[in-house]
């Protein structure tokens, strides 16, 4: 952010664009904004110097060859288009070889390529954490129900899940109760991963097999009404571009977290973005659930 | 088995009992069967001794107590009871709290105290792969189907996530592509993995959410018309009692990988169940997906 231009927003879905664009405006920093369309909510929409398709590659790079920017950011979500679109929309920059074999390494390759490609026609890409750090979670217990010492167990076995996880791509977030993971994210997302835990407590999965002697995976014995409840574990995965694939929170995380029977969310301090943090502190003392920022280093080290 | 008495096999559902037996008649060894009311399967009901239920678990160690079993085996599949039948059933051998840990540490512990019981009361219990080590996978091609070179690496991925995973009482089961790992199995088990997986390919979970600077995570693409496909990785914790909780896999684990679009499945050889081996072969030949067993410490040596 050192140049003379404008940083640009590059805006999909969610509060966040807007986060970044309060944050910009705070610093009495110039900024211009890029809404996708179909994923921008309205007032970003509004805002917007430009609506554009993001499969519009071309015009993109174009219009920020025009504004010449200090910096781009890419913030919000958007729905993965269709392989074909996306690779017609790309071709121009990339051959088929490459996309395929960006695709075939997972959506954080993917997003990667997007990067290179900003930095490839000049421009400097900044993470959201980089433009609004005030976002990062902090250290420290956030809402005003506190972890009880029983959960410290649960929250330091999910942070070690999670970094044991990290050479694979997979798992920016578990759920841990005491010594067991119960859970842990795949590409499906947080929301999906508290829906299958839910139903795990509720034992509306069903099967409710324990295996004896090789037979079936067992059904964990989730008791709502105990004081040892499980966790939800965010962190960063260790070596990952943060520009990219922040984990986020936000108040529906914390509802989904509610509805899964869980005692708590922690958050890695420093290493996970929390999107409108003001309503999912309150989400969080309504629900009774405590909301803490862990530093992942030292996850025994929890406010309580 | 070393002793004079019988072989003891208390019998869930499934075909793993039926199998177990018909191994022990193989080797000539006298045995008595316990079925497990609403679970054995009817052959196994009709073979049995006693049919008995699960709770009754006086009974069961009178009866134990009477035939002087030279070994006892847990085999087959039972429904988890409510937490207060069961506590009630055992509460005459376990004090609460010593229970109340059991269940919070999750099933594997919950089998473990249950052999732990019966190993107080004087009786050696066996593992199905003790009794019928044919059980095991071996190492080598299975099916008529050759992984390529390309699903080399997935299966790599896959093992070593899975040994990342030991000390966390999660994960015999993972899918990986490539170099990333799509899902890992919770106590939901693997058909219920498989099922997520595949609605990540067919793009079912409807989101579509790319993450751009740190909003959602993305969904994987899984592109089935390709011969770089996933692969179902399955191996023991290492440290689990292999009497209590050895991954198995039979027909039904080949169906449910053939539905989610994988390319082949990769056992751990030597540590895993294979449950009806024929039927799983034939499954896996008809639906055109790889089968092999692989040494977890060398998952670079695959028959290709």
């Amino acid at each position: 952010m050192d140049g003379a231009g404008p940083v640009v927003v590059v805006a999909g879905s969610g509060a966040l664009p807007g986060q970044l664009l309060a944050a910009l405006d705070a610093a009495g920093r110039p900024c211009r904004v890029i809404a996708l369309g179909g994923f921008a909510d309205a007032p970003i929409r509004r805002r917007a110097d430009r609506t554009m398709s993001l499969l519009d590659v071309s015009g993109v790079l174009a219009q920020l060859a025009e504004w010449r920017p200090s910096a781009v950011t890419l913030a919000g979500g958007v729905a993965r288009p269709s392989p074909a679109a996306l690779a017609s929309g790309v071709a121009a920059w990339r051959n088929r070889r490459e996309l395929a074999e960006i695709f075939a390494r997972g959506d954080d390759h993917l997003l990667r390529g997007v990067v290179a490609l900003l930095e490839q026609e000049g421009h400097v890409v900044l993470g959201a954490h980089e433009i609004a750090p005030d976002l990062l979670a902090p250290a420290g217990l956030l809402g005003s129900v506190r972890p009880g010492p029983e959960h410290r167990r649960a929250i330091e076995t999910g942070f070690s899940c999670l970094a044991a996880l990290s050479p694979f791509d997979v798992g920016q977030a578990c759920v841990a109760m005491e010594g067991r993971v119960l859970a842990i994210e795949g590409p499906e997302g947080t929301d999906r991963m508290l829906r299958r835990v839910g139903m795990l407590g509720r034992g509306a999965l069903g099967l409710g097999t324990l295996g004896l002697g090789g037979i079936g995976r067992a059904i964990p014995f989730l008791r709502r009404a105990e004081p040892v409840g499980g966790v939800l574990v965010k962190a960063a995965k260790a070596g990952q571009d943060r520009r990219v694939d922040l984990a986020a929170s936000g108040p529906r995380t914390v509802r989904n977290a509610a509805r899964a029977g869980l005692a708590g969310i922690a958050l890695g301090a420093g290493a996970t973005l929390t999107i409108d943090r003001e309503a999912m502190i309150a989400e969080a003392n309504r629900a009774g659930l405590f909301l803490v920022g862990v530093d992942p280093a030292r996850p025994g080290e929890i406010p309580s």
